[in-house]
């Protein structure tokens, strides 16, 4: 959840002066900062400035950001509330973000591409039942295990919202997807079979895409890579606590892998930091084919950005010859 | 490190009365802790009520319990901090655990063994240098894969002080251990081996000890089994990540298995919970040699004391003709 550019000085520069969910319903700043990292670091592509909790806020779901994090203060409690639940007009209801997307790709001119984004069925789901951030998920998972009925109905129904949403983004100029379900890896495999991946797949299957890839993408995810990569999703990311080459065996060969640096790594020494960005690469040709390389969850709020460059320099040297 | 009485009324009482660290530091009232979930549930084992990081403090850090968590005002920060600490004798500096232990061996008389423990080196490591719980432990990684011997000196030293303080735990009437090496799923299986498992197998080998079996236990930590499972720990924790079965390919037979539900389950509808319950039991019993059944992580503090008796009621049941 934590955007490309929060930890660029012109970020915060930004950020001075508007609040968060004002910036993202500022289409122009948001675009100025979806492309703030590209000026910067030269990455190969740009993601979209947003948040993920906008399409339940466009739900109906009253959202207030405050300095430590979103929260819904009014979570959903019943059947009641999950029926109050509207699927949105993207344009309608979300015209911000689409608005943000096609002032990227103005500013962009087609040197790299813009990458869309929403979050997972689950994650959403969770985080409207809990009501905020959890590190346990009782509330969300005795709603949605103990409940067959309620989770059929409300992640349905966020399946459906992320479907027009994502189609939206498409149509709007998105060259490429991405679907944040960060809570997957709180899980059991089981559980995750059952109210996390089938909405995904769901989504996947609902979307006209014209070769817009579409990458899944959680934490703490290692027992659900073969599921995730059951999805129809083109591309899986892989955190840093599964190396490559066990993802590869876990996944096949059927999709590409993303990641998967440890995002801690870019506080080490320099000498060090090279090393492992090397072995990431090194595990990649490895384990066979398709990989974009990536950190293995967001970057840091205090990472330095040089180190942040040196990482883009080093992965563009690396693989210019391949 | 949600211990296992936390959730009772009985323990609220007590707690309504004294503080956090103030209770660990009073061995009548510990040990009256220690020994309630024993009394209301009626579970195989009673564990120490204590905290991992009053080892810490009697290294020569200044430890604050707050309302959000434990936190250490001065945070290790160089070399020099390092050399200050000292590795303590426990009957001088920790004697309020090991008489919480003796009193605590005297009301369960001989009913059930008592579980002593202590924090991995690893994750007191990463404490004293965060200052805080974190989600990320940059300045952790930071510090001790990008400084080497800064990283041996630390994790030797707080090695020493655990054996010498596990040691004290067996010698007062610890009938068995348990090293919380919590953080372990922070980090990559390759730093794992370097600055994790190696300092654990340290403490292992350290201890005489006589019969008593040593359990080692984390989350998260699906791609670390075969290293824990390699440390000389009798017994390899599992959290509810990872089916039993995928845990016992990565642990070979040589060790047992303690886990694994998930500790949200306890919110579900009891015949759910049941059936979850015998679940985990069959897969047990399938994974092969020496199980311990247990929650994949510590018990949530709104848990209902009934769903937990209901737990503890059933496995009784269902392992009670094994």
């Amino acid at each position: 959840m934590r955007q490309a550019g929060r930890y660029l000085p012109e970020y915060r520069a930004i950020r001075s002066k508007v609040g968060f969910l004002e910036l993202c319903k500022t289409p122009d700043l948001a675009a100025e900062v979806t492309i703030q990292p590209v000026t910067r670091l030269g990455v190969d592509a740009a993601i979209l400035f947003s948040d993920i909790l906008v399409v339940s806020e466009a739900m109906g779901m009253a959202l207030e950001l405050e300095d430590k994090g979103p929260h819904f203060p009014e979570p959903l409690r019943s059947h009641a509330d999950v029926d109050r639940l509207r699927v949105p007009d993207p344009e309608q209801a979300l015209g911000f973000v689409l608005e943000t997307i096609r002032a990227a790709k103005k500013r962009l001119a087609g040197t790299v591409p813009l990458i869309g984004f929403c979050g997972g069925p689950w994650t959403l789901a969770a985080y409207m039942i809990e009501g905020k951030t959890s590190r346990s998920f009782e509330k969300a998972k005795a709603a949605l295990l103990g409940d067959e009925p309620l989770a059929f109905a409300l992640l349905s129904k966020i399946s459906d919202a992320l479907i027009a949403y994502l189609q939206a983004q498409i149509d709007a100029g998105a060259d490429a997807l991405q679907i944040f379900d960060s809570w997957a890896g709180a899980l059991a495999p089981d559980d995750y079979a059952r109210i996390g991946a089938p909405y995904i797949a769901r989504v996947v299957r609902g979307l006209r895409r014209n070769g817009q890839p579409l990458t899944v993408f959680g934490v703490e995810t290692g027992e659900l890579l073969h599921i995730l990569a059951g999805t129809g999703a083109d591309m899986v990311g892989v955190d840093w606590r599964v190396p490559l080459s066990k993802a590869r065996q876990r996944t096949g060969e059927a999709v590409a892998l993303q990641g998967n640096l440890d995002p801690a790594s870019l506080f080490l020494p320099q000498p060090i930091l090279e090393e492992r960005v090397r072995r990431v690469l090194a595990e990649a040709r490895a384990a066979g084919p398709g990989h974009v390389f990536n950190l293995g969850h967001g970057i840091l709020p205090t990472t330095p950005p040089e180190n942040a460059k040196l990482v883009v320099d080093l992965v563009h040297r690396e693989t210019s010859h391949a």
